[in-house]
């Protein structure tokens, strides 16, 4: 029903990508974010018909998808308030001095984009990073066309989404080839879109192996291009021994409900529990398994995705010196996710690096050490990851300084006493991390920030008022916060 | 005398380089800033022997470096006071609100430091863009700890250098292993740095096959680390019919000076000039020889690089279809740089791809064009820049809209009737562009936005207040500038 593009034809939408660019930059930031609601509306207006393909498509029930929907919409309308509020512009300007010598010339910098983008979503976030998803919604906020590779897994709730923002497109005038959708079954469509020379930048979420595959490609081409790949990871949960003690049945009742939402098929899913030994844990691990008993599981994403799972959480669990703790009943058959959690001594988890592997799903491993040494050689020895978590009290985190600095070195998001799970859509939100976590921590896939994967300063020296960017003019028509003689202000020059 | 290192020697100061990381990482924006003034006063305190050991070994002026010196110092005591006014933290706090379904977190974010960082310096740049240069003292504003390979064209400069940021270090308490000074002539020495685990990103400043070569190992890593390396480019300048008719005098005594300066060996020097044929452009090339006449000639930086410059020189005026205009005579020896101006049809120049090729040195390509389309047609196919410029009237701008929106896109700084020549640093500097300019067109060598390269931001969520950064704190106990609710302020939070 949907056969993949052939290189002559993505040759020809990918000309038109290119020509769209050199007209949707100069497009103004209100038009940008007119267009970006428009999306919105449009993703709105498709109603049931994208509820029903995505919940075939995905096995994700209605109630997440509906929410997943609301966040999509809130993303689109939110980076578009973003791009028209101008802060991501960066906007600096140090004016001249011809009474120095040698004279100082008048410098005005802020981002413009990078060119044409492509988009590779997510299996388990088919609206919110998929083809209208984050990735999308900076690129067109930033200035860039978007060219998205339908997901195989859910190609036809990619379509509808596709046929919205075509249609948004639409009515408000926007380029042809400000939005092309691919569809590309084989991995050697994305290869060629990532090879692509139209191609500036590429934005990915998704497994370790597909997203540094594509790091590769784009770092070997003859112009490398950035490629912002968000790979997911284990996201430990250090349970401190005080915490533990004084509120073990709220942390396994936390705890229980992070690792099986939505059968754990989120990147920061917590997948590794780290913990003395002791009375204290005993009583969480006991508390943990009667709220997980409680839980009614469901069918994983799809088939690949489940018998990923079953693969990788039982390579996990058959390594020596693991026991499992707890595994659910399998009820659903080959879709099945089949709740799994266990446990392994520090020493042996340091020294077999197969149990830092992510297991995408709902399983989790404890690691109980011998004391908070051990837990600290276990930080030491961590990989990037999205986020790490600190379950503890005043005492833990005056008495683990140690811990604590080597946590924030291993993580994009640090958290105290709370999940990892849940993304809030916000400008402090930082989505990425270390690597294997991503592939530049520098950047971020969730909040407005994520708009600046997509866009480079430009400096324009000795122009003249009435050729600069609007963004730029003296008097500041867009009425945007701009850093003036290193003073951030919104005042007109001459008016600082 | 110098002898390179081994790579035992390297793991035992990389080892002291990652520890120091854990402390200087930590240390107040006030204690970087200390210590890299401290750094400009020991520079400063070298005196005459630091201008005396460059001048042996670059063969570069005695005003020059003393200049440069000052630039040095400048870029020291510059990106410090940027290090404490803190705006390139991003600091941005997003406050939590349970009263939301689901509650919404509080989340705050601020740029932490990459880790330690490598540095390539260049041979051109013996100061400012070399041991104590642009990137050393960005990644010491980030709070990175910095490895020097030092630049084995100036050996001994970087040792006196090296031993003022030791002297620096040492008086500000900074931990063992904050700076690194190592010796490598061979590229052996520089390929184990880039690929050691404890380094988490270079920064470069050289060619282009240097630049691609540590891009390429960096991207090979088992966990990548960003590379960000300024690798020159050609720096076309546009000369159009109303400017060239009007200002030919005042244009040919800029780009004269612009072209000699230092012997070109500047990565901003002008080696293309793009102009449509005619009377005012013969009047303007006729001008610019009479100046390039009355330039004396000097030594190049060394032998190395005057036999590349001869070589790609020769290259280039030998291929078919350019003529030389001018040349000086070699009056020098081996290290003579000969002042070489040569002319091609544009039609000969677009179907030529090694003239597209930097040719480092004091060499200008004039490419004459038939009609402004083929100008047009020139600036679509050039590659990455550091920087365009256009020499143009109101006039000339009008007509060609076409040209300023593609040029726009080919470089990192953008110049109106100036020349390329002269690089300020400024917030507003952009110095880098789209590849292969350098590596990452969305990051800056020069201006203190440059100390983003090497820093990553990281998410606190549900922190308590006590236990965040003072960055961060409701307070705003460092009176910095943080975007709180989305919105700039100096504000402590809840007094917004």
């Amino acid at each position: 029903m949907y056969t993949d593009h052939s290189t002559t034809e993505i040759d020809t939408l990918l000309a038109k990508s290119e020509a769209a660019f050199y007209q949707y930059k100069n497009l103004s930031l209100k038009e940008r974010a007119h267009f970006m609601r428009s999306i919105a509306a449009e993703i709105e207006a498709l109603g049931e018909e994208l509820i029903t393909a995505a919940q075939k498509e995905t096995h994700l029930s209605e109630k997440r998808l509906i929410a997943e929907r609301k966040r999509t919409i809130f993303q689109l309308n939110s980076y578009a308030d973003a791009a028209e509020q101008g802060n991501w512009l960066e906007a600096r300007i140090d004016l001249g001095d011809a009474d120095k010598t040698p004279s100082k010339p008048d410098l005005r910098k802020m981002l413009v984009p990078l060119g044409p983008v492509v988009v590779f979503g997510a299996s388990n976030f088919p609206f919110a990073y998929s083809t209208a998803g984050g990735d999308t919604a900076c690129a067109f906020a930033a200035g860039c066309p978007v060219i998205v590779k339908a997901h195989p897994a859910h190609v036809e709730t990619s379509t509808l989404v596709a046929r919205a923002i075509s249609k948004a497109a639409e009515q408000c005038n926007m380029p042809e080839g400000i939005f092309t959708h691919i569809y590309g079954a084989d991995f050697k469509v994305g290869e060629y879109l990532v090879k692509h020379e139209a191609v500036k930048a590429v934005g990915f979420t998704g497994s370790y192996s597909g997203g540094r595959a594509l790091f590769d490609l784009a770092a070997q081409r003859k112009a490398p291009i950035p490629v912002f790949a968000e790979m997911g990871s284990v996201n430990p949960v250090f349970l401190l021994p005080d915490k533990l003690q004084q509120d073990h049945q709220w942390l396994a009742d936390k705890m229980a409900a992070s690792i099986t939402q939505d059968m754990g098929q989120f990147c920061t899913n917590p997948g590794l529990m780290i913990a003395v030994k002791g009375g204290a844990l005993d009583q969480y691990v006991k508390q943990l398994l009667v709220k997980l008993h409680e839980v009614t599981p469901s069918k994983m994403l799809h088939k690949g995705i489940a018998r990923n799972y079953i693969n990788n959480m039982q390579t996990a669990i058959t390594q020596r010196h693991v026991d499992v703790l707890y595994q659910s009943d399998n009820k659903l058959g080959e879709e099945d996710g089949m709740v799994t959690i266990a446990k392994v001594p520090g020493k042996y988890f340091l020294t077999n690096v197969q149990l830092r592997q992510e297991v995408f799903g709902p399983y989790s491993l404890l690691v109980e050490c011998s004391d908070e040494a051990e837990m600290l050689k276990i930080a030491q020895h961590l990989e990037g990851q999205l986020t790490t978590t600190l379950m503890a009290t005043v005492n833990d985190i005056n008495n683990n300084s140690g811990l604590v600095n080597v946590l924030q070195e291993k993580c994009g998001r640090f958290i105290m006493n709370s999940v990892p799970t849940g993304v809030e859509v916000a400008l402090a939100m930082q989505h990425g991390g270390p690597f294997p976590a991503c592939t530049d921590s520098r950047f971020t896939a969730v909040g407005a920030d994520g708009i600046k994967r997509f866009a480079r300063p430009v400096s324009f020296q000795n122009w003249d008022n009435e050729f600069l960017p609007d963004e730029l003019k003296n008097e500041n028509p867009l009425n945007i916060w701009r850093t003036v003689n290193n003073q951030p202000t919104q005042a007109a020059v001459g008016k600082v």
